[in-house]
């Protein structure tokens, strides 16, 4: 993702702390007060400019969502869209999530998704895929025993090693799609590179994943 | 794959058992001895033709190798490419993959490929895909623990369905290639149907699979 310069970009985001929540470690096994609900809590992972989380607030009121971006420069975008049209169930986080297992707590999370993330295509940049073993254990830490990862990409060679990672984590492959669009799903909210993508007849590749 | 009535098969076939080894269970647990030699054995389901094996024992003379395959207007190919150039390494089976174990012994096996099998595409036909968990256990029983299965298809619904069937069952993915031709892999031996479909631009999908 190209990163521009802006420069209100944090004084935006600290003026919108009822979105991007400044303090997630406080909130460490009590998101539901935070949100002030027990509804199921999905996380989506690198979510970059926010379509995704936004869209699936939106759509589901009933769950309460969670967005984790580092980069200011990018979620300021998902700020942005939230004060434009306010979800009471949507939280930012810009954050790394390496850290993920400092916000959450044992079992906290329903649901994780990981959309269009950095393929780190370099061999030597493996443990930087969000796919690696190394975060596949911290999702399996906060996520429920019974619990989904939804994960889609464009990129080939990063689908590949997904796969391979894990199933060779020991987790469970179910609905996996070769070419999304084509495949007739519903119900498929679309984030910014996914729209780009299709529409230049590039195959989306999905697969949902289960801990047990 | 069109069955075309061979007349001539039948007696074809049984003039050249050394080829088409008529009373395999006899060699249970004995396949090197059939072939007087302690070299790996690797075996080839639904092998259709016969080109794929042909040119495998061709191109590895240190490797033992079996095809299995039912049909009789279809083995009988295999068996005329083998009568053409005879290999001493190469025996085909003329039977059906389900009675896998009758044939095979324990760890008999060194590796096994599966190619552009039967998709059976209908749900209530799963059972007859040779990646089904029942068929993944036959191939368990007979395969060395160390063993590889190697897969390759055209059927993207065929790979989508053996990628979860074959982690859920267990067993570790390796090499998984979404666009075979593509990915510059050395030394793919081609059969008929993958020549046919990567000429007209199809992708070709593979994976590998370890038992441990």
């Amino acid at each position: 993702m190209r990163l521009r310069n802006k420069p209100w970009a944090k004084e935006y985001i600290e003026n919108n702390s009822h979105i991007v929540e400044q303090q997630p470690e406080k909130w460490k096994n009590k998101w539901k007060e935070r949100f002030g609900s027990d509804h199921p809590i999905y996380v989506e992972v690198g979510s970059g400019k926010g379509k995704f989380v936004n869209e699936l607030a939106e759509k589901y009121p009933e769950i309460n969502v969670i967005g984790i971006e580092l980069y200011e420069s990018v979620i300021v975008r998902g700020v942005e869209r939230a004060v434009e049209k306010p979800k009471p169930n949507l939280i930012l986080l810009q954050q790394n999530v390496e850290d993920l297992t400092e916000f959450f707590g044992k079992e906290e999370i329903d649901r994780l998704f990981i959309n269009f993330t950095d393929p780190w295509p370099k061999k030597r940049h493996a443990k930087r895929r969000l796919t690696n073993a190394g975060f596949l254990k911290k999702y399996e830490e906060v996520l429920k025993r019974e619990a989904e990862i939804h994960f889609k990409t464009d990129n080939q060679g990063l689908f590949e090693y997904s796969l391979e990672s894990i199933a060779n984590y020991g987790m469970k492959l179910q609905n996996i799609s070769l070419d999304l669009h084509q495949s007739g799903m519903e119900d498929n909210i679309m984030t910014e590179y996914e729209q780009k993508f299709s529409e230049k007849g590039m195959r989306i590749y999905r697969l949902e994943a289960r801990l047990h």
